[in-house]
């Protein structure tokens, strides 16, 4: 198996969508195009990736850095004993002369590479992903269902509070009984009130709600936000703080007691180790929810095969094992229960359960996650 | 004081020269410029900035996030009182819609724009930057003198320890006393031989050596290569770790008493502030070289302005007073030593002594710190 050519495009996802760190009027996101000698049905197989949300406009270090590596290498450098291409070989050669430190675009840039590659990899082996990531790394062993929930409640221009709970409503109608919404965009007061809204519609019950700060708070406002929304016992109080100040959320995590999500904004296995080290994070849902949002990131491979250790920090191994084993646990073979007898379309807008990136027009959770 | 275009262009600066990360065969640079409707002598001014080693390829975030947006800026948006542009708030306005966290590239691409904001402003003001610096932010007071080395020793292809000793009597005959050099590249005991070959060429002055690993030890090889070089008491051993690895870092403090130096692979406030948290570094020159290598960086550049902390903490603070006090504390006014009557030419290929990159070619030191 050998890749014959690599074709990248840019396409505006733009919308008029806001959390409280960003709006979407000017997004754009990278796809590519893998092209490979396989041949299935008389037709070449095409392995496609694509990646943005935030950190869009990769197409310089696609271009410059990562697609020219992966062309100029040697075929036998990116397949494994049976001449299939290796993801995680391509990912070595992709990642040559790049300097420690500093993860950011260039891990979108790597990503959209690297989930055409494995697309590229299911199609030659004539099976859906989930299924090959089960063979390979989990005996075969796939689960039939998996948790999901409905991403939503951002602050459109005009919408009010009928209009929040218009929105939940049809995440309910939709088969979701979980959902979560934006805060952080406007003052306390007018999120509370925002909160109970949603929390009517999801039948006043906390676990079917979370918030999510998108790392706009200080550690005032997280506090008094957390002091706030404690009662209500919500599912989860998502990104309440610069994603990489660890040392604000263990210290949020001495007081608010319900569990606490991040890591969506964690770009390396470095980053979400030194959150497991230095964030206060307690054993459970909120360490669970951080591992496994940074792990299923592509940017979290890491270039060195690192021995698992002990305890929590198992699980956020630096061995790409690890991270296929993370992936496996929470995609391989488990159906979105919302995906049964949805179209993409239905689920556009919403968030993937796995990357926690919110799918916009013309992409769905369910292309991620199946 | 208006923008009125905005130009970028890439450069290659590819050379044969590796460290124990990375080869440069490939590197290209962008540099752009900020034209301006002040006119000096009949001529329009125009600000000139740029960036890459090792982060290359901003191109396309140039062209689609950060110039897009201080082009749409409204004039009262980026200038102060006296109606000259105000890079502080120039940057504000280029990190709109920016998510937090993963700060990399991007800092390249804005920093290239921050260059050259200040460039044109100082222009426009008719005075050097480091002027221009002084008698904003240090009362008009400018030191004379800077502190400067030679950073070379690079593994050219086939450069054996005699090519090495003649490289830094270069330095040497340039007017250097103190040099660095790389390794990492090869087994420790051959870095062995070559620092001992360099210390020769030094007068035998551990003081007027240093070691530079580019982040690539792990902890065992840190520790091993700490326990060699301990008895030669060099001026300082840099980025013995993954830059992000703090926990580490603290580690090999706990035996490595000599100086250590860190911080040219943080791209952001929060990345320098978890350094000076975590990573057990001791007050002293270890702290200032990892401080003013990060403060230099225009990615520090914080989008909250914090109140300074106490201690050693007031040195990264987040505000953005604090970079630039940092700024003028190190370059503001000092005249590289090395510079009296020095050509660019000759600077070519070391290293600013500020912001830690090594100058390739058609680029050199004084371009950065003057």
């Amino acid at each position: 198996m050998r890749i014959t050519g690599i074709a990248d495009i840019v396409v505006p996802i733009s919308s008029s969508i806001r959390n409280a760190y960003i709006d979407f009027s000017q997004m754009t996101a990278s796809v590519v195009a893998i092209f490979t000698d396989v041949v299935h049905d008389g037709r070449p197989v095409v392995g496609f990736g694509f990646n943005s949300n935030g950190r869009y406009a990769p197409q310089g270090l696609l271009r410059e850095r990562f697609i020219p590596r992966l062309q100029a290498a040697k075929p036998e450098e990116i397949i494994d004993a049976r001449g299939i291409i290796d993801p995680a070989k391509a990912w070595d050669v992709m990642m040559r002369n790049e300097k420690p430190g500093g993860h950011g675009e260039r891990s979108i840039a790597v990503g959209v590479l690297d989930m055409a590659l494995w697309d590229a990899v299911s199609k030659a082996e004539g099976v859906p992903l989930w299924r090959l990531l089960a063979d390979r790394y989990n005996n075969g062993q796939a689960e039939k269902t998996a948790w999901v929930y409905a991403a939503g409640g951002y602050y459109y221009p005009d919408k009010d509070i009928a209009g929040l709970q218009d929105e939940m409503k049809r995440y309910l109608d939709l088969g979701y009984r979980c959902v979560k919404m934006k805060i952080g965009g406007v003052d306390l007061a007018a999120d509370i009130k925002r909160i109970e809204a949603a929390l009517k519609v999801v039948g006043g019950k906390g676990e079917n709600l979370c918030v999510d700060v998108n790392g706009r708070y200080d550690l005032d406002q997280a506090l008094a936000c957390g002091d706030a929304i404690a009662p209500y016992g919500l599912r989860w109080y998502e990104e309440p703080l610069d994603p990489l100040d660890y040392l604000l959320h263990a210290a949020l995590a001495t007081r608010y007691a319900p569990p606490l999500a991040t890591g969506e904004n964690l770009f390396s296995m470095q980053d979400a180790r030194n959150l497991i080290r230095h964030g206060g994070l307690r054993p459970g849902a909120r360490l669970v929810a951080a591992a496994v949002r940074a792990a299923w990131r592509p940017s979290v491979r890491a270039q060195h095969r690192g021995r698992l250790g002990a305890g929590r920090q198992r699980i956020l191994s630096a061995g790409v094992r690890a991270v296929r084993r993370l992936r496996r646990h929470v995609c391989g073979g488990r159906q979105p229960r919302a995906n049964a007898g949805h179209s993409r379309s239905r689920l556009r807008g919403q968030e993937c359960v796995v990357c926690g990136d919110e799918a916009a027009d013309g992409f769905s959770a369910a292309l991620i996650c199946d």
